[in-house]
């Protein structure tokens, strides 16, 4: 048997997110027969890295066979089967047969992604959540569905892919012995992946946080087209992350009131934690939103705003431009008998009533407070 | 007996689907006898469909009278009678005696459209839901309300068309004897039926991920009137949807919490399974309700900085040319003494004193950001 | 004993609908004796029609006075008695005596309007619902509060007046021995009224369908101050009905609900039915409001794009004559020295300038497709 | 003892409520100790009014000392003490000890506004609600928090104020063994008054229902800044109704649902209406919000409008006289060989083009309807 | 034993509190081992101050060790431990050693902030809540979570920071014996202090209120662009305020409702009033919250009417100078034949016509009411 080998722990990065699909469900063709498995083409091949524990000792298998997992399944440590691609239906329906799934059951692992839930079965604990990652550089987030089958010496977890997942740190803590986790069942095992996978929700909270931080900026100083678009996004964004958590906070929920034989009270304690946790992100979220819904407000009244400024502006240079050029249109006039043509100073005083005319129009409008424009506040 | 024709499963298409009434909703004359049937007279005659079938045969019946049932109530095997067309009268009542329905409960089935909604009666289950489909390149939907009786060996189903419905794949597999519908009982095909109808929404929701992702694209680039009345008709359709989907979920839920005697608890699970795809269903209608407000907030918006650029490009054009209109009309004016009028070069040193302004005008402008126009963002 | 007479059963038609008062409540003095009746002065005298039948026979007596009343209250038939105004204290006062009503349920029902109810005694059941009625011609509805006391043989009604009502379809039934009301109790026909009475609410529900259609039409092809007003007058009259629908719903849901002596199980299926409506009529009434909150969102938008055209017209206009009155101005001036107005060909050089410079502005305002109005959308 | 005497029951008018804190609440400073009584500078001095009644006989002593009180708590009469002013610590101090008030109970009782609630004891019930008053022609109402403790033979009521309260009814029943009242217990005199303060509410509403009505006048004929303050203002203050029965709402449904030693089955019902009432303005109260938000977005779209016609004007203005100019400009500029200007009849002819292009332009306007003001509908 | 020295209670102030993250949620590192400890660099070191009473005698000691703590445990006398600072690993390790404190506790007290919450152990009750404060002359408030542990005998408390908090007037009470709190249990000393946190947020929303009077006079008499900023920073506060308060109102409610063995029934009734306090301070959030939302209203509509009055003024200028230029360009046309021209009295005639027609427009416009200024509306 292999020892863990902290180096094949992390394989190479997604690069494949570039345009997310906030609001993703799945559906087969209606009427197809229930049970019935979607592999998408470009589903990734299903391969199952399977670390087995107890107190003294910690094996790592990677890319074992369906079967050789049965062996592991009457011993006593903890076996955790990660099943990472969802590309290969004869490897799942194995597994689905291997672990007694129902067929709604491995549809509903198979064919992602499915509101987070909670299904409660003899002898296992079935439950689905979304791990949530950002890509790098580009706004927003992806998702992937990681679903839990918790049964008495074992926990199965299956991902759509094989890359990067936030469990290394728990890998590594088996791997080490750090903490109770190997003094500990699968339901604690179950614990920790799931409380890093809620805590993975946090950086994507700053994220939005630092997204609406730089819009609160922009809004006051300079109001254009794009910002109308952030702030859609934001809003698009911050509601597909709660559609996520609302109900994952309902499977915490059954999952710390309700008697469960699979899950001890003492590692409940530990789940009410995660729960903790869910209600906490979830808050944030609606004050997010409650915060972007008040930036489009203000964004309006900011465009508006605009507006006047711009309108004053025109208003300003008819104002004044106006009656001068009225008074210059009276001395152009053809009449013959227009005395002020003739007086010698007449053009010099012509030009001196223009000159009070507009100084007076300029000195009304300072008066009005319309030059000291309230638009770009941060130099007042 | 015939055996099972699958080519005359499928009949001709609706075209009638021009302007649906998505807020249609039917009500007797007030005052008129409870039971009261309203033939529409433009709905269609009555025909019944019966398929028979046991784990060993399966036989389909076209247009078998009513009483011809009667035989197949007594026999063990399952007996799914499909009554298409709710326009002869003799023959829905003849049907309500056979299978003893309440007056009010026939009323409901004839008198469409109905709210979705679960009757629980001594020895069968009634409940309604409704079938959506695409009508062929119009947007939006159109719906046909099927009810369902479930009894103890017997699905009866009313459909308010002969047409196309969802149920051809399930009459194939019952044909075809694949899947485990030959082997259970009415239950389990109820759940087949209804699974095809809700699996049935999905598609219609793609629909409207469609549309307003084009949406999402236009206000962007092109914000016109016509962008307001598609996201009017998107909220007003998706509330329809909602109207039929919201009591779905009440009926699927008193389905799978209450205990019932036509149900068996290994069906139940299944019906859980369409619970889960309602729920799914709702979670992304209410999801694009709120993406289509947020999207009339931004059209709004958007309106307000096209006028903002309309205003900027009359403000430019109004503050070059008063001034030198001015400038015009003073050398213009008649006085007999204006000095500049007779340098030789006074003219043209006037030319380049309009020039200059005209240029500063511009330069203040262009620093002042009103060039860029903020309008097509693509363009940046 | 007078037989019924039909011809009787219809009078006057109201004609002081004018202005309805859709917000109204009923309050007395503050610190008025409770059980304090409000005869206002234009109510109508009382008048009571009894209509007392069983399987056998029916009679109805017209103007009846509370004490002859008492013979059929210990009859085994059923007894409708109904109280037509609300205006002659004595003989209300009478009715409640003889029918030992509370002195604060006399109130509600001779105090209108109050909001819909039910209040269970030891022997009767008492409910309050609202008529609504179109009025010829104008827009809205008009409201009448019926009251009913509903005991072992007996139903009492109370109308406010004593005009059309929507009942008529049943006294022809009680008359004529259609369907199973002469062969059932009071409870049946308390059914058989309120029924009626709901379903009087659907074709208020077309109205306002219909009135939302032509805003949708009209804010398309004009949108004008009216359609603002009519906007505001919909989710105002909307408003009002919800106000007298969402307790009705209560008192119905009670009705069927709990165990009631008064009510025997098969009627409660039949109230069952009217619970039914109710919901759908609510359903529709707040798909209603929400279009009607969707309607105001596209008019401001309008108002907000109709500035936008009116904008570009006067820049389209601002934008061409500025430099042409410009150029006019410059060779208006009177230098000694400017060569240009001297070339013979010079002024039609200008004239031909000042064209290409409209014809280019015209065709750049084009291009930036000023001049197809996006206003009319209809023409496109 | 003194007889009852009418004319000392009502004393001078209120004269203090010119600025209105709608939104006040009580606090003590931070840390001290609870039970601290908060008598502020301009409390009124307390006095207790003493009316002690059964069957035969009515008394009411004035200006009486808490400690006179004990006789009458021994007693089988009902004794109403009504304390008046909430100035004298000390009084309110030694009612404290007769009655056995909890400090936390004074505290409530002392320090106000609070909140309206209920509170259960072994011997006695406490609930707090707020009488409201309008003032003498100034827009709004007035407020003043009565507390009520319910004991076996007692009430003990205690007002902000001695001045005029909605009570005077009942007292005057008491005096002149009107209704039931002197046949009760204190019960049924505690809902007399809590019935007389909430009927004191109905005035408010129709204040609120008149300034709805205006607005809903003014905005389609002269739509200005002050029907914005008015509908803010109106918002502002139903606002702070609905503080204050809301909570009301939930005192009388504890009131009517659970089993109080301190209240018969009987005066329950009494109870009841109450509820019923307090449920009715509550109702009203939501619509008016309703509507007054409504009127906000009516008022919204009304600027628009405004501005529209604005523009129009403005447009009008510029379309016509441009074009005119521009043709002035042509024949004022002095080029020599402008072959018009020598034509005599050219000038006539310039005009009579001029006078064209100005008729065409009125009658497309005309055409386009931009004469016929939308603005002021009324006229139409 | 040192006795109690009031002059040492209160340190130096914070000053820290320039940039308040109203939104601030603390995290581990996704993944990291459950119960990890986050010490900030900026964390203050965590000191002990002991205060131990009973009916005879109070002490207190500063900066004791955990282990100091002990012997105190033991002792009949109630324990007050204030742990100030959460800087220190070791020493609150120890503390959660002495007080058997689970892991994820501890982690929920030192990693600051977390919601309030309440989490009942066999021995202690544990419950987190937020004080608040304002910063001197800067707008908003910042907050600092303090955590209880109610043991039977003692309660341990942890703040953030040594800094002023708002216990001091409870210390003081302590030291002289004032009030009940020496003849009481440690449940009664965790109401105190529970309730002087709560007493301290009625100041921050009195701040509020202010704020809030300020816009309402300001949106009257010059909207400008900072309106919109503070209204926006308004409903941003009051929302971080309501994530302190909402939270907190159910642990209470948890208090008051359940049966704790820690809790007697005698202190209960006081954290009922603590309950009232929140309700009472969340119901005027509320208020302000939805005003904030009405006022955001109010300023757009008021953009708009500025709008209106720009509008204005422009037209006005374009109205009356337009014709009088174009009257003056013809009479400055250069036509041979213009009789006109040479009438003597022509020119004052002219000049005449365009006084005219400037003062009818003047009159017209005045008629109109366009020179009243409804902007500044308190001059009127
Ligand atoms: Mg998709
Ligand atoms: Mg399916
Ligand atoms: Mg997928
Ligand atoms: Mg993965
Ligand atoms: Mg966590
Ligand atoms: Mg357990
Ligand atoms: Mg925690
Ligand atoms: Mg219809
Ligand atoms: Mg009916
Ligand atoms: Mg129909
Ligand atoms: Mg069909
Ligand atoms: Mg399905
Ligand atoms: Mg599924
Ligand atoms: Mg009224
Ligand atoms: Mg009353
Ligand atoms: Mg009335
Ligand atoms: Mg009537
Ligand atoms: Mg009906
Ligand atoms: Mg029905
Ligand atoms: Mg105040
Ligand atoms: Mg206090
Ligand atoms: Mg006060
Ligand atoms: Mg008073
Ligand atoms: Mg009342
Ligand atoms: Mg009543
Ligand atoms: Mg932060
Ligand atoms: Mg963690
Ligand atoms: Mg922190
Ligand atoms: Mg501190
Ligand atoms: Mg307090
Ligand atoms: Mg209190």
């Amino acid at each position: 048997m292999t020892q863990l080998q902290p180096q094949s722990f992390v394989s190479n990065f997604s690069s494949q997110a570039e345009e997310t699909d906030y609001f993703d469900y799945f559906y087969n063709e209606p009427g197809s027969e229930p049970g019935t498995l979607n592999i998408e083409p470009t589903a990734r091949p299903s391969r199952i890295i399977l670390i087995d524990y107890d107190e003294d000792d910690a094996i790592r298998k990677v890319d074992i066979s369906p079967n050789a997992l049965l062996p592991y399944l009457g011993k006593n440590s903890v076996s955790w089967m990660d099943v990472q691609g969802l590309g290969s239906e004869e490897v799942l329906r194995e597994v689905g047969t291997i672990f007694d799934l129902h067929p709604l059951l491995l549809e509903d692992i198979v064919n992602v992604p499915q509101r987070p839930k909670l299904d409660e079965y003899k002898d296992k604990l079935m439950f689905i959540a979304h791990m949530v990652r950002r890509h790098d550089g580009v706004d927003g987030f992806v998702t992937e569905q990681v679903s839990f089958i918790l049964g008495k010496n074992y926990l199965v977890t299956f991902q759509e892919e094989e890359l990067e997942d936030c469990f290394d740190l728990v890998r590594e803590r088996i791997r080490n012995n750090q903490g109770k986790v190997r003094q500990s069942k699968a339901d604690y095992l179950a614990y920790l992946l799931l409380d890093s996978l809620i805590d993975g929700y946090f950086p994507i909270l700053e994220h939005y946080e630092e997204r609406i931080e730089v819009l609160e900026e922009k809004i006051i100083s300079e109001p254009d087209r794009k910002i109308m678009q952030e702030i859609y996004s934001i809003r698009r964004e911050l509601l597909a992350l709660r559609r996520l958590l609302w109900p994952l906070r309902n499977v915490l929920n059954l999952m710390i009131r309700d008697d469960h034989d699979l899950l001890t009270q003492e590692v409940q304690i530990y789940f009410r934690d995660c729960y903790d946790h869910v209600i906490q992100i979830l808050d944030i979220l609606e004050a997010y939103r409650e915060l972007a819904s008040s930036l489009m407000d203000a964004y309006m009244s900011s465009v508006g705003n605009k507006m006047n400024e711009i309108m004053k502006f025109l208003t300003v240079f008819t104002a004044i431009f106006n009656p001068l050029t009225f008074i210059a249109g009276v001395y152009g006039m053809n009449f013959e008998n227009m005395p002020e043509l003739k007086w010698s100073w007449a053009y010099f005083a012509c030009l001196g009533v223009m000159f009070s005319i507009a100084s007076i129009m300029i000195f009304l409008f300072w008066k009005k407070g319309w030059f000291k424009t309230t638009y770009s506040l941060d130099e007042e």
